[in-house]
């Protein structure tokens, strides 16, 4: 078969790969239908996560087909359609029985495309089938669906979930690319009285009106000033950081109140600076997080229900076999205006984005 | 009357000052009968809190007896035995509603010996009268009850629930200064299944083994270690930061457990490095925060039926005249061995502590 492979660090291609074979009677094999790419993925490429081996194929999210499973699995079978989460879990390790699937200590956790060759292929091993694919209801389309094995559930769970946002609460989302966009549609299942993005791209910051933000701030113009603004000079009751580099965190614990949270959603690859010398005194709750995806069940149903935006994520679709192409696209979002590129579904009219 | 006046950075005498008067229909006026000295009071005479104005009488921690209320305070009367609070609160803006009174919008807050003249004095003036004094149990001594004015209320709420502590955790508290000490004794509460204390005084980990430490470790002696040993290498359930330095609070960030939580209670003067590349994916939870003393009156009923070991903690006595020898001697910890140092109460035999 064909499949995106980690070659090292700035190196990569969909190249002829082994077909993946059952090795556990707890897996199961998919076919891979629709497929999109990560941030995490570029920062693979750039060599900023060293435990992958070259070798790997890329990817942790995918819808498609159940074609082989091993015997101990129960709760799908061939030709079942399935979610392809980017978590797995063992179900018996101490986090597993916390429903901390993401801290997984059984050999689950993040592990497809990281630790062992994930979705950006035509077939996939999943381990632990039980506990790491969802079957999905009819009324989903693959091009939705797919957004709910990484981005919605990390937006949902890590952003607003670990943030605690209530109903009433100003909300303040930093960084609107396509994790923070699916922040902004998720909080509103929370009915916060607002959500304010932040963001460099015009574009973006037009997404994030689409998706839910009555308001908006360009990053390099004191948006903490418009969040004062809006909030008779308190702050933000929840800041979500989904960026990932030091000065937004950084940016994110301006612009909470006293008693406020800040929750970290963003990948980073430095240190930020706290500055406790304000902070001590401000009795700020601050998160971070990988997914646990224990909220994939919850937002498939609300999916299926019409109650997740989830089409306005979806800026540009290629077949599989165009990976490479898909990832420049991708790889180049600030010129492309790409949010997320998916692979695999039909191709359609790609709704002209501004680029900035 | 006698009060111990701030006048500048490293400038500090007990010198005469005019008695306090009613300015508002809210306050009461309290004869200062016990007082103790806090670690805040020393960062203030290193210059390190600026917003304390030359002439402010300082202290925010007391028992007295109420001499004269305002026409609006209703549930204190002259003859009364109180706690004085460090936290006053106005009962009427958003956070005193939420119970967040160190947040206070409506001039209370920590005021006491802050932005007011404060405790360390004959008589104190006390805003807000009604929400910032508490009627005393017969059955809690002066000397017990002045360490609920806000080192017991300080390391339960700010450390111990802030941290979430659980039954059957396991509870790192570094720092075993009078707030650490605190934090361990009242980590109890919560049925952990241990508590590490971690300083570099033998002295202070003496201390914290009394208060119910069941393992202890020197700062110096890389107590990650010694945490990672006893957790099977996950690390601790709950890290409470009882110091107040960037090296101490990044010290938590090694010594937790994915998933769990860093309760910060030092009060800080400097930024510290979150190490944001290890810890994005650790579902850490990192709290901060100055006292409410939502919890004194539970505090109050616990020391009444002598479940708080107060006593452990109090290791000089002095008359209120002796306020510059008190001071003295608290500033010299390292060598004098003091834990809290309370004046106003009557002398007693001192048990000897070894200094480090």
């Amino acid at each position: 078969m064909k499949g995106y492979v980690f070659r090292g660090p700035g190196q990569s291609a969909w190249e002829e790969v082994p077909d993946p074979g059952l090795r556990e009677p707890t897996d199961a094999i998919v076919r891979v239908d629709a497929v999109t790419i990560c941030g995490t993925d570029l920062h693979i490429l750039k060599g900023d996560v060293p435990e992958v081996r070259p070798g790997t194929v890329l990817g942790h999210e995918a819808v498609g087909e159940i074609v082989e499973t091993g015997g101990d699995v129960r709760s799908v079978r061939p030709g079942d359609r399935v979610l392809v989460s980017c978590i797995s879990a063992c179900g018996r390790c101490r986090y597993c029985r916390e429903s901390a699937y993401g801290q997984c200590l059984g050999g689950g956790g993040w592990i497809l495309g990281h630790l062992v060759d994930g979705t950006q292929a035509e077939y996939v091993r999943v381990p632990y089938a039980d506990l790491s694919v969802y079957p999905l209801p009819a009324a989903v389309a693959d091009e939705d669906a797919v957004l709910l094995a990484d981005i919605f559930p990390t937006a949902y769970e890590v952003g607003v979930l670990n943030g605690h946002v209530r109903p009433g609460d100003t909300v303040a989302v930093v960084g609107a690319g396509p994790v923070g966009l699916a922040a902004i549609a998720t909080a509103h299942l929370l009915a916060p009285e607002r959500v304010i993005a932040v963001d460099m791209s015009p574009a973006r910051l037009e997404a994030a009106r689409k998706l839910g933000a009555e308001a908006v701030a360009d990053a390099r113009e004191a948006p903490e000033q418009l969040v004062a603004d809006l909030t008779g000079g308190l702050g933000a009751d929840v800041v979500i950081e989904a960026v990932g580099v030091p000065e937004t965190f950084e940016l994110c614990t301006r612009m909470v109140r006293p008693g406020g949270h800040v929750a970290n959603v963003g990948v980073h690859g430095k240190p930020a600076t706290l500055h406790l010398e304000d902070l001590w005194i401000k009795n700020l709750t601050l998160t971070t997080g990988l997914v646990d995806t224990r909220s994939t069940p919850t937002l498939l149903r609300m999916a299926a229900a019409g109650r997740l935006p989830t089409s306005h994520l979806v800026t540009h679709t290629f077949p599989l076999d165009r990976m490479e192409e898909a990832y420049d696209v991708f790889g180049r979002a600030a010129e492309t205006g790409a949010l997320k590129v998916v692979l695999g579904v039909p191709q359609r009219e790609v709704v002209p984005t501004s680029a900035s």
